[in-house]
């Protein structure tokens, strides 16, 4: 039966078409029937396509078909993906999506509506692209008490910063190789600034946690005011400097999230996360940690999790499967991130010309901190790594450190 | 209800309850419902015992009760297990197990029992303990086409290896050490021959490629023999040794599986897992390649995986989970290892005092062979690197160079 349609034409969709359709004969065994694609949904023109016959542009034609059982929403965005998967979820009709978007900012809501109709929405292409991470999470770690997620989330970034590591390129550099390699978008904000980490570490902590975890609420710096020094500076001092989203339980139950640049002791497994990889430990109670790893992003890794939940779906028809998270309109549960403690590297440069004049004034304002060196180290330069202190005690100590000098850089540690 | 039993309290049963009981408030939430352990069956006494009231020594009080819809099987072996499981599926009751000899063995059967009588038999905790590799394969990874699965999948023997190559410590002192420490048992054949690494491998590839795999039919080598020379012309030429199970398909809908040492190259993520940590490469046709590491056995770990499974079943109650493959009694199903094609590296020791005079010998048999070097090589040894062959040529070629020279070791190359 034709009982499968995919809403969005382009990269992630026409993967999900490509990959099903390859291993169409082994993936109908798995669920024990016979399955297809039906409709593919664009407001494109496709001539010539291998799979033209099955374009339509009406999304109505496939809310109103009731041979569709399932309905990848590989659309993106939050207007009319969140629209058509409200219609299709109270219809019934299980969808599955990569849109970490609206399962981030909706998925409360969506999946009370499937849950109503019996029908599912999985997620599965919404984090780590094809490394399987949110079922794994939900079930086989389900014994555990889960003390942190952290995770290196987005390629682009993490391609940005290898070359940067690796290839002493500049950050515009490597920006521009990431776009001209098709990595990063026009518009690179959403990766660079970390919004799309964000989103994924949301996610993760709203399954971990049971409830939804807003983006609004979680703290949340990119990599583009990284640089080549910066990169020196930790790669003397054995790290690495990579773009991490970390959630964990803060007590009371609350909980901390944040995105942020950070430095990485090089001998931890995510500091030999390399190039548009991706990777995300999870630590629990009993399991202690586990490592997930793989393509982060690109067609057919991200198609390859879209065809899975598809399969679930249709193995799972009018069964409800229980992958979900409550909603939670508490402002307070994410703790926020200036009442949490961090160890920070800080560059300056001060105003005068010898920075060494500042170290006794540094001392007061931090307690004992560790100087870093790089070769040929400026006079009006250091750069030293504070101790664990509560960040609004932090900001306070650079504020008025920055009487006196420019606060250059400031990045996390692991 | 008090609806969960566990058979055998030694080291995975007791970190089951432990667990559990740690963590029930929460796990109680995912399932919906009240949930707990009633009974513990083991043949000893545990005086003193923090759940010494739950402890039962008749197997058929579990069995009898109509209260218990899963069951932990964490006796071991394939004697009492089997038939434990077999009595408890055929009543309905859902088991799980961490029982990686059973499963190999007996798993076509028990899930066929499982699945007249509505229930489930989940073995997430007999491969790679707490890491999640057996739903991520069966529903995540669903719509590829696995092209390989490689994987580090026997703590001790990883340990051993480690301690060899980052330690110069030799085998029978490494081995020593893993018995002080509790990660190999007094007869450690099983781990250190392979077959434990053997029963994983044959499990993983049962669900990638849906046939049995019996053990039995797949090669399999262990460690023992690979002494501190062997290790040191691997370094010196940028190779780990691991102990690797490999199953992938052979064309014709067979497959080929096989557990041996190989040299690994230091740059691949298998070279850098050390100690008892495992870790799980699976190739798909979409994905690409996707990554799988934790601790691969011990109490706690192993026990995330069997309370994962105890949290399914019970959501599931009175629903068949698809988690199986079918049996395969084709005894041609798995090509036999002779035919199948490897790179070796080689290790010799000439009967004549230089060995150099034998390269033209060897050049005649194998073709272009690398020749590998250590420090203080002595005349009497070469070390090389075959090209790929099948390997009943390489044996062939192996048999005449052993007229002139013992083959000293013989490790293949990923």
């Amino acid at each position: 039966m034709q009982n499968i349609a995919v809403i969005g034409y382009g990269v992630v969709g026409s993967g999900t078409v490509e990959l099903f359709e390859k291993n169409k004969e082994e993936i109908c065994r798995k669920i024990g029937r016979d399955c297809g694609i039906k409709y593919i949904c664009d407001l494109r023109d496709f001539p010539g396509d291998k799979y033209e016959s099955k374009l339509v542009k009406d999304f109505n034609v496939i809310l109103n078909d009731d041979d569709i059982e399932v309905v990848a929403e590989v659309v993106g965005g939050v207007t009319f993906a969140y629209e058509y998967t409200k219609k299709l979820l109270a219809r019934g009709k299980s969808v599955v999506t990569s849109n970490k978007e609206l399962v981030a900012t909706h998925g409360a809501e969506l999946f009370e509506i499937a849950r109503q109709n019996n029908c599912n929405y999985l997620f599965e292409a919404s984090v780590g692209g094809g490394i399987p991470i949110i079922r794994p999470l939900n079930k086989c770690l389900a014994g555990n008490s889960i003390e942190q997620i952290s995770g290196i989330l987005n390629g682009t970034t993490n391609f940005i910063l290898t070359k940067m590591i690796r290839e002493q390129m500049t950050f515009e550099d490597a920006l521009k190789m990431a776009q001209e390699l098709g990595y990063a978008e026009a518009d690179p904000t959403a990766d660079v600034e970390g919004h799309d980490a964000c989103r994924k570490i949301c996610i993760l902590g709203s399954l971990a946690y049971g409830k939804q975890i807003y983006p609004q609420y979680v703290h949340c710096s990119g990599i583009s005011r990284i640089t080549l020094d910066d990169v020196e500076y930790a790669e003397n001092a054995g790290y690495g400097i990579k773009l991490v989203g970390t959630v964990k339980p803060a007590g009371n139950g609350r909980i901390s999230a944040i995105v942020c640049p950070r430095l990485v002791p090089k001998s931890s497994l995510l500091a030999s996360v390399d190039d548009v990889y991706n990777a995300i430990s999870v630590t629990g109670d009993g399991v202690g940690d586990v490592l997930f790893y793989g393509k982060g992003a690109g067609k057919l890794p991200t198609a390859s999790a879209v065809v899975g939940d598809i399969i679930d779906c249709l193995k799972h028809h009018d069964r409800h499967i229980m992958l979900d998270w409550e909603d939670c309109t508490d402002p307070s549960y994410v703790v926020p991130y200036k009442q949490t403690e961090n160890s920070m590297y800080v560059r300056i440069k001060a105003a005068d010309a010898d920075a060494e004049d500042l170290k006794p004034a540094i001392t007061e304002l931090f307690g004992k901190v560790m100087y870093l060196e790089r070769n040929g180290r400026p006079d009006d330069e250091l750069a030293f790594i504070t101790p664990v202190m509560v960040e609004a005690k932090l900001d306070d100590a650079l504020a008025k450190l920055s009487e006196s000098a420019e606060i250059a850089s400031k990045i996390r540690l692991m």
